[in-house]
């Protein structure tokens, strides 16, 4: 799945990666009057319309970029019905040939984290195989050491998937715990260290291995030094476009090859109809336009 | 919701959770037939084991045990079917009066985790509120800071319900990242006086906060160093019985009234039916006087 992941991008020239991260505040208002005339105004409409939008994105943005990445948040937050949405994306992403990328953030002790590893392992009864979540990748937290990772790598090796490991996150407070200096060394290099360790476990053949790393675009200097002391360890960079990320501070980010990234924007695309009129409700036309403008932006 | 608890474990005299960790191997023979007859070997029929199982351990123990904490990983683990029978238990434990930690560890940045804190805080659709997830509490993971915490806290101060943040786990490679020491303090110190200061919000009327710490048994030392810089802050204990963790290792995480803890044990009260030939494939009855010797183990 990294060599997958590697020939993808390159083949599309385009180290993105779409964040479906769809909110009901987000949704055009046709669509809105249409699942709450149908369903009523309850958690099935709005899962309903959660995955007529993601469609319209992945339609429209399919043959331009290489990947989704669905937050499973935004869907748990209208319970079942909210994950049969999410559920339905990815299956839908996979049909249409996208590489998904599961934001779920999971991370617990080993025995529960094997249960977690479901995600990427599928799960087991009686013999037979059941690929209940379909997500290709999925982002793991690393509070809890190796043995909450160590399912997931298995997992990995097993499927030829791969997972991000929360390094350093883009947000104001990641500063608070990952920021931490010990030994002239913070805390997110420290796991970065052991990031770059577990990954020599599962290479792919193109000298990335399954197990990536989540470093945020928002700081620019720790990831070109996190690119230099990981070179084999592909970067999920959350917080392009809405969180104040631009293509010119992530050249670092990548290897001299122009590999090693993909980029992530969500409300930057999939809520891009939202900040120029001319675009009325067009979800899809909106989003693809903006993909053009990410993808240049990217180019180096 | 601190207060509620606190009052049920007095009133019980026994600060005791019940871990709701179903796996399939852990199902009684006849409970596996009969659901694989039902619905065939698939998902399904295992969410309907759990679900069952489940009814079977807290119909054994609601009269002397205050509180239940399903791990969701088991659940998710079954995909949507599992979810169906992690909501389906949470609902029947709250019908018997029992108490209801959702053990899910979610962690994000600000906007993400505000998405999460709907497992506390309910959905709001067009102006009416769904309480989709139905957790009194739930686990929380401090790695990204307190901007993917505060909406948590919010939430807890909105609904009266409360979370508790990992600060030192259970298992061994917690060590990993969580004992690396910084300026004389370990990073699950840097993380406890986090928590402690983010409780100051939301406190209940008894002496502590909403805002809990989860405080493996397995570390007896670092248990007792943390109840003494925490006195308003109460823990979740998982980590005994199965994993080590013994009554006499943990007097000191109580505080000077023997209040402030509620002590875990899944495998060792919901698979007690094992382990003893004398039960056969009573579940309940194996289930509640293994509750009640970890009763009496907690009595000091």
């Amino acid at each position: 799945m990294i060599d997958t992941l590697l020939r993808k991008i390159d083949a599309m020239k385009n180290p993105t990666v779409v964040g479906l991260d769809p909110t009901l505040e987000m949704m055009p208002a046709h669509l809105k009057a249409e699942m709450f005339e149908k369903c009523g105004k309850n958690p099935e409409a709005v899962g309903k319309m959660f995955l007529k939008f993601n469609k319209d994105i992945i339609d429209s943005i399919e043959d331009i970029v290489p990947a989704v990445k669905p937050q499973i948040a935004m869907y748990e937050k209208y319970g079942l019905e909210g994950m049969k949405a999410y559920l339905e994306t990815i299956e839908y992403a996979n049909q249409k040939g996208m590489i998904v990328i599961g934001d779920i953030k999971r991370g617990d002790i080993s025995s529960t984290a094997a249960a977690y590893a479901a995600h990427i392992e599928g799960t087991e009864i009686e013999g037979e195989s059941f690929d209940l979540w379909k997500e290709d990748w999925v982002t793991i937290n690393p509070y809890l050491g190796i043995d909450g990772i160590q399912p997931f790598i298995d997992a990995c090796n097993k499927k030829d998937r791969g997972v991000f490991v929360l390094v350093k996150t883009s947000n104001p407070s990641s500063s608070q715990l990952q920021d931490i200096v010990v030994n002239n060394k913070t805390i997110y290099e420290t796991v970065a260290e052991l990031v770059k360790e577990w990954g020599t476990q599962s290479m792919g053949t193109m000298g990335y291995s399954r197990i990536g790393a989540v470093v945020g675009a928002t700081h620019k200097e720790q990831g070109e030094k996190l690119r230099a002391m990981m070179p084999h360890t592909f970067f999920l960079v959350p917080g392009y476009g809405a969180q104040g990320g631009t293509g010119a501070d992530l050249k670092g980010f990548f290897d001299k090859d122009g590999r090693g990234c993909i980029v992530n924007s969500s409300r930057g695309i999939i809520a891009a109809y939202k900040k120029n009129d001319k675009y009325g409700e067009k979800v899809g036309e909106a989003a693809r336009d903006a993909a053009i403008s990410m993808k240049a932006d990217l180019q180096y």
